[in-house]
């Protein structure tokens, strides 16, 4: 078994930058960076010091492993347009099964639970990564290849990392979404947002020590109806924030329930 | 225009006992504790090294002001059971009027915009207080009374104070109950919830610094049919979580076009 030293990328969006830059920043050789926007591939090339790759029929066939940073919807196709190479070949897929890279001999997963972009400075050794290969070895050096990035490796197959996403849209994308709604409550009243980002920081920061079931408060896990029916008539202008208001606090009183 | 120096506590629970302690910890006067659960108005009477009042008819007549820091509902009631003082009577609520507190001569409202738990040791400095006193003077004595706790202090009117309420429960209660529900999903498949625990805590901190608009990632916001879609069938035997996966997308992609 040998230890994946060499790498390339494949892709140029925010995914192959901050991966790209964090295993440079680990010593690992990037062999070489592809992307079909050839200007973001230029940059990200100079950034890693390393040269842009014109098609994919011209990929060093020598590498340790491929990075195939690409949008979901096009990984299997990229995947098949690789040649035959001795290297694993990876995605960094959530949702997207391990087998879509099957055409390879040796082929896995790594996936951040983070929500990356581009400009972001990411410090990869606290971000957990699911790790998943297609056979013990591959594995194996995936796990060895990724920890000199992070500190937390988990293993896991393409049907656990899909509920993982799944939570991490709840968990993220969800609650992002109504930090978002109650900035525009805010707004429409001309009041600042900065008046409710501590609360926004503690409510993150009380759960990564609690269970979030412990630390729920708020008028419907006291099944406050005075309360939630002043809310509700506050809103009485937006059916939309109404009925997700309604929704919301009817799942937190059937949890109470539960 | 006198300085509030000395205040008596009516209440024991998370908030008085929160404040009480910031208060003395300021070097403020507690001139005693009022609750009609004698046991834990005994015990913060002893926290705060004060007497524990056994009556309203007995409260001190001469503090500089009075924190009725009880249930919402009894907010009213409480404060039309103290007598004629000469000090400022004080509520804690976000989402009840300053002007339950009529009755008496000079009344205001110091409110903290945090979920408060007993337990928790808070540091009032980072939270904003909202402040609303019945006239100038009022007003102003409780700015600098409670700029001694705290060093973001807002006024605001009671209108205004229940939509800064409102914001609050979707910046907090439901992204605290979207944790959950991605704590259930993680569990329910044997997950760890640590493994989602870093993008809770990269969420919030996101919206430190920029616009909960700005950093909207995930499926919904690219409208990624596809993504959806195999989320919305990973949930095909939860039809609650279903809805409110459909509702909360709709509601981004809403936002998207806005």
């Amino acid at each position: 078994m040998y230890a994946v030293k060499s790498i390339v990328i494949i892709g140029s969006g925010n995914i192959a930058t901050c991966l790209g830059n964090a295993f440079q920043q680990a010593g690992l050789t990037i062999s070489g960076v592809y992307s079909p926007t050839v200007s973001s591939a230029q940059i990200l090339a100079d950034q890693l010091q390393t040269i842009r790759i014109h098609s994919l029929a011209e990929i060093p066939v020598n590498a340790d492993a491929y990075l195939v940073a690409v949008k979901d919807s096009v990984i299997e196709e990229v995947s098949n347009t690789i040649p035959i190479v001795n290297g694993i070949v990876v995605h960094c897929s959530g949702m997207t099964p391990l087998q879509v890279l099957s055409k390879h001999k040796n082929y896995g997963v790594l996936w951040p639970i983070q929500s990356i972009t581009k400009n972001s400075t990411i410090n990869f050794k606290t971000i957990p990564f699911c790790v998943e290969g297609n056979n013990e070895t591959t594995t194996s050096q995936l796990e060895s290849f990724i920890k000199q990035v992070s500190d937390h490796v988990t293993l896991m197959n393409s049907e656990q990392r899909q509920y993982v996403h799944l939570a991490s849209v709840f968990a993220n994308n969800f609650s992002n979404h109504l930090f978002d709604l109650a900035y525009q409550i805010m707004e429409s009243k001309g009041l600042s947002f900065d008046l409710i980002r501590p609360l926004i920081f503690e409510t993150a920061n009380k759960v990564q020590y609690n269970s979030p079931t412990d630390v729920q408060t708020g008028p419907a896990k006291r099944n406050d109806k005075v309360t939630m029916g002043r809310h509700i008539d506050l809103l009485k202008n937006n059916l939309e924030l109404q009925q997700l208001y309604e929704i919301l606090s009817k799942s937190i009183g059937k949890q109470n329930k539960g």
